[in-house]
């Protein structure tokens, strides 16, 4: 594992940080093959919109793309994750007028998951928790992430790859750490996120990628019924590319069409454009 | 400000710590005077709760009560923060098995609120902000506080001392960093915080004080109408006591009666209990 904080090799960081007193911040979790993120243009567009949110000054990209590459360089299949706060702050809820965020990037290799995840589908667990709804928040990968922490902490052992999510009214929402999609035909759909919810660059990246694929998309209000009756589920986060869904609550799933095509696409030329 | 972090005097903290990565974890304020924790027993009880909620191994109060005197020794009056969180961990939500929970006590001076808040009481801002509703960390004091951040940052300058805040469905719940009181006769009502809201220490001192000082006490949902048609309202904190409001929307108030009372008993033998 290696550690960049504000440029510097580090691994401390100050006690007083806002991200740590109050979740006053965000991250992106990328794959970099060589040294270069993994669709990159998508993690980018959505870093831009998650400050412009929280009201963060984004760094420039140039200076990002250097840091991944720098602390990633001794894998050529790497983890890293990028976290920017609003820094060092006085006691009290209050945004500093002229904050100085601070900005870890780490990484370290990436551990593949196992093959049949991909071949054979995943068995997702029906979490019991519910999403709160928070437009002010919704769709932003921010700091505070009790939610997926209650709702990871509901399943143990290896019987289930991920758990999806509901909202408290009862829509399905997303994987624990990844994005929702269904297939119906031709058509592939994904829960909307404007109340609750992470917006990932590999959900982003599908929008742009499966019209070339011939398949039509677009966002969604889904009932666990939605998912139930579709023709083919997965799951998708930058780590993982897709995941086949192959079983959930009572229904099977064999035929993952989709999700191969898009996990040939995602390692594809479509997605290495920086 | 004096900082320890697990026993040692230090001002870092590992950037891999679970608080920083998922706000995994809680916190209290408290005031000490002389070293002595206000109201401890009232944080003792909640911090007991929280931990609880949040499954994280709760220190003995011992050691906590003797980090918070060794931290503020410098200061009779003084402000300390208690942060518990879940720790380093691996990559991934999934809590581990056996968590290695960081402790970070830290305490500055105390720097008293202007008089006037007491005698001429505050006014309050009407926040924009909705909290979100989430039962599972409704009342917890935990270290996902981005809504609190973005309704802090509604209002700027000196005319507010503080916001209230409702929740998605329009029901009155707290200030931004303060709880909610009204009077209704000799009728003390505070918000009901099972949805969402931060259960604070000086709030569960009043359901214990209040009566004694001949107020009947109970928790309610109230409407801003609730508010505004009140004899008397007011915000409390640990830090702060009770600030009587005087102006919220259109409303004046300028009869203290409650406040007083709970600010003479707040600083009397009745807190002093440890």
């Amino acid at each position: 594992m290696s550690i960049w904080i504000n440029g510097q090799p580090a691994t401390q960081l100050d006690a007083s940080d806002r991200g740590l007193s109050y979740g006053d911040g965000l991250f992106r979790t990328l794959r970099l093959l060589d040294g270069a993120p993994l669709a990159w243009r998508w993690h980018w567009a959505r870093l831009q919109h998650d400050c412009a949110a929280l009201r963060l000054p984004c760094p420039e990209a140039e200076l990002l793309l250097a840091e991944l590459a720098a602390v990633s360089a001794e894998w050529p299949d790497a983890v890293a994750k990028l976290t920017l706060t609003r820094g060092v702050g006085p006691r009290g809820y209050a945004p500093p007028a002229a904050p100085q965020p601070t900005r870890i990037v780490q990484a370290g290799p990436r551990v593949a998951p196992p093959a049949e995840r991909y071949s054979q589908g995943v068995a997702v667990y029906a979490c019991a928790l519910r999403l709160g709804l928070q437009p002010a928040l919704a769709g932003v990968k921010h700091l505070n992430r009790l939610e997926n922490v209650l709702a990871r902490a509901e399943w143990q052992g290896d019987e289930y790859a991920e758990g999806l999510l509901c909202d408290s009214e009862g829509w399905v929402i997303e994987g624990v750490m990844s994005n929702l999609w269904i297939r119906r035909g031709r058509e592939l759909l994904t829960p909307q996120l404007d109340r609750c919810g992470v917006s990932g660059a590999a959900r982003a990246w599908v929008f742009d990628t499966a019209p070339k694929l011939g398949y039509q998309v677009r966002e969604w209000r889904l009932r666990p019924a939605d998912v139930l009756a579709a023709d083919e589920a997965m799951l998708c986060n930058s780590l993982i590319g897709f995941w086949p869904i192959a079983r959930y609550q009572q229904r099977r799933w064999s035929v993952f069409t989709a999700s191969e095509a898009l996990n040939r696409a995602w390692l594809g030329p479509e997605t290495d454009t920086i």
